[in-house]
């Protein structure tokens, strides 16, 4: 029973800080920078392993929808029935957008379903982890991504060189500056709506919020993409960049990797301001007077 | 404290009116015609700024996405691979409706998340939101559609001017009379909708509706779109069609632009009167009378 | 007040047989075979003309969407640019299933979302409705749908009789046997998702399945359409088959007619009989008893 | 009123094991391996008729969409218009994870909602099933699949026998392990948001998960199918890979068959373990001691 009520601990822990529903209006405390007490619990660990395997699902869908879909196109080329036989950009968008509203939805309760170091570091920022949970979160899911597209390579080796491995990367047409803008929106749009939906004053006044809201950050998820596809190929989530990069690691792989942790980053905390200090902005005097208060 | 109480007052005040959850049925007051006192509340500009922001990441989302999608239909006509590359017309459709569904969902509690001026006029009409509000509400969205444009074109210039700039035009073999009935109806079902899923006394009884709201709303635009982009490319949306108007501002541009106001409006008051006036007359007689007794 | 009164009255009557939600678990009465008292409440009316004006809509969005479908493949023969320009066959079908969610949910609290006169035929067979309000509905329904049909006609004539005018026939390669038993089954799933989801049993249980209803049953109408548009376009909807027939009144339009009345009423009786009286056996036991001693 | 109460008893009894709401948190109890009162029992015989008749419907709505997209494609490659004009592969991959949406939200009630051996394989490992309803469930879904595939067989032979029958199979250029692995993730997934969507626990804290688990069930199906189609056809079910191997029947239908029961079983027991074993790991120690001391 000790251990499980430790087990508790933990869990309502990250719910205060993280998504998950306080059920009567209650500003959370910030979360304070390190916390010594989080490490020593299971319910750390376990969400790091949450997160680790969750990214890797995440890779491993949709970088085999790209190679699958980059294979029906180039068959199209030579004139062999199956052109259109893909399942085209729509596809591809839906693979990315509906694959964060399962994991987010599987992995709220166990780790705050971030998935993303974008959303981590947005999270952070809102002062709803900690620096320790957003360090491992992020080498967490960055390993996890990158053996997602291990485990893709492995299945399908040939297919996956020759497609371009799921790489993001500049489209043809456009500017490293446009690119940087597509990521830095982007992700805006992304991080906006996982403040927006798991805000725990909306939990508050509508109370099931925490149960739908993966639903509108998969489907943020799938408009950028659809927007920002043929720009470049669309990242605003660092792990998912950087795994394919690992796996594929062609010379010019890595050439423009630094747009796809710069752009993201910077929308998150623009995505931040705009939340917590414009949306917000009293709430955030009260908070930090609430805060002093209760220390 | 007394900030955030005026805060808190602010939001009370938009959700009687404007959308979010009363939890037991009591028909909110028609908004009076002029409200000084709202103006004097940060909630009041907030809101504006709410809806600037989110009807300008609706048009960048939504007008790349067009410009993406003509490019692959352009690419196609010279035989380049990339045929059928494209999200088509359904991802077009998709683009629309799940925007709409993301961002009311972001937008609900802070400004009602109408991003969109014939929503605004039709609840201008219900007496749901005040004069100036409603005049507030129409100036950000127009000026936050033309600055997602611009995004848009800054981003890609030739590639917006040659693909049309997501104008929203008559198309070839139909007439004004026929884009004015498809626009009319479309806003129609949109407003109705809208209505329907933000009514209090059905938050009364299926206490959950504010939360879902969102997803039927933007299916209804997902709906209209569908059947209409080969029409009038779909407006539905007055700010829609000014913001793309105002960056790509050819010619011809401007001729049928009245069309775009004209008929959403139209379809905004005839949903507003059907819903009620003939769905919920006596409930209309009931808000009256209850309205005169408390003042 | 008393008007008013009435009115929740002929509400709450509707809702204890049609679908809206009984908070705590009570098996509600079944309707009677007639109702005088009904016919003089405007809660009747209402519902009449929710659902003509719903139908209507229906008709006009899912079947502009298959003339500009159908368009969209002519051009195609011609090698026209704008191949692969339409919604394609699935966007087809997300109109047909997305406007029944849209629908279903606007009008669910007002004439309980029948819009197709199988729903209705079934209802009655479950006692949920009255048989003045199943004959009613059913005029509704099938006027409502030649009106929504008259619309697309009168919008763009020659394209709807060029393109079959939205009507639903046996499809080459297919007898009328397999067209019948395509309609048996669809319109099966159709019912026992609509019955399913309203269960006033189940309501109790899962408080909010009447909000939520609509997505399933949208989905069913969905996911036939995706199945059985290659074998008769799938009907499942008596009046959406009649009011094209009706619009574009060809000679051989009239020809299997009888199959998209035929079917749709034996899926749904079947739908509705192994519901009742396999899934629910003893429930039904249970009510004949309720029902007696409260007379 | 005796048998009523045995009936609810009856679902009671399900729902504590296999996927209902639990208002207030309660770790429920292992389920027996075998338990005789079951037997007795009408909800026990009207689950598993549940489960066939809902199995059957899964399979004739997407071996019939298999079937005419198939079509499509081989249309295509005479120039015939209507190449592209199927529903495509994301049309195919929504036919599978829309009707296990819409099946999962209409048997929940009944049977838990399994359709899939591997399901109810998990669920067995998690003692929320008996031995003898495991095996009941597994033998209605084969058999419901075999009636589903008839059906489409009996509606179109011709079509059936040349395109393929829906049979799952090795694509070309892929080898017996690549699909091994494939299906053993792709049912991984599924199970991990299956567990993780009905979790009792969550149940407590989130009270409408139950309600809202088929949704994230559906759409898991769904992200599977996008990218595993090029590679298996996508299994993930046994049930599914079995009725049509049962119908189409030619020699090499079977030479693969065991990957499509390998993979799904050890995909499920890998999902059952990583949700039991890390995810809950205190929460099963405790699950045994609360165990013991209520026997």
């Amino acid at each position: 029973m000790d251990t499980d009520t430790d087990i508790e601990e933990g869990i309502n822990d990250q719910r205060d800080r993280a998504s998950a529903g306080d059920r009567d209006y209650q500003q959370p405390l910030a979360a304070p920078l390190i916390e010594a007490a989080e490490l020593a619990k299971w319910s750390f660990y376990r969400a790091i392993i949450a997160e680790f395997v969750a990214t890797g699902l995440f890779l491993y869908i949709t970088v085999s929808t790209v190679i699958g879909y980059k294979r029906s196109q180039n068959d199209s080329t030579k004139n062999i029935p199956g052109y259109c036989g893909g399942v085209g950009l729509l596809g591809l968008a839906w693979a990315f957008g509906g694959m964060i509203f399962v994991l987010v939805y599987n992995t709220a309760g166990i780790s705050g379903g971030h998935l993303n170091p974008a959303v981590t570091f947005a999270l952070l920022l809102a002062r709803k982890v900690t620096i320790p949970r957003a360090i491992m979160y992020i080498l967490a899911q960055c390993s996890g991504a990158t053996c997602g597209c291990w485990l893709v390579k492995a299945f399908e080796k040939t297919y996956y060189m020759v497609n371009g491995g799921g790489v993001n990367e500049l489209q043809h047409g456009y500017g490293r500056l446009t690119a940087l803008g597509a990521e830095i929106i982007g992700t805006f749009i992304l991080v906006y709506t996982v403040l927006s939906t798991t805000d725990p004053k909306r939990n508050a006044r509508d109370s099931h919020v925490p149960v739908l809201a993966p639903l509108p950050i998969g489907f943020a998820v799938f408009m950028v993409h659809l927007a920002t596809i043929p720009i470049t190929g669309t990242g605003i989530n660092p792990a998912r960049s950087f795994g394919p990069a690992v796996m594929y690691n062609e010379k010019e792989t890595w050439n423009d990797h630094w747009l796809f942790w710069a752009g993201p980053m910077i929308g998150a905390a623009g995505a931040e301001f705009y939340y917590e200090h414009i949306l917000r902005a009293h709430l955030t005097l009260y908070r930090d007077h609430h805060h002093i208060t209760r220390r």
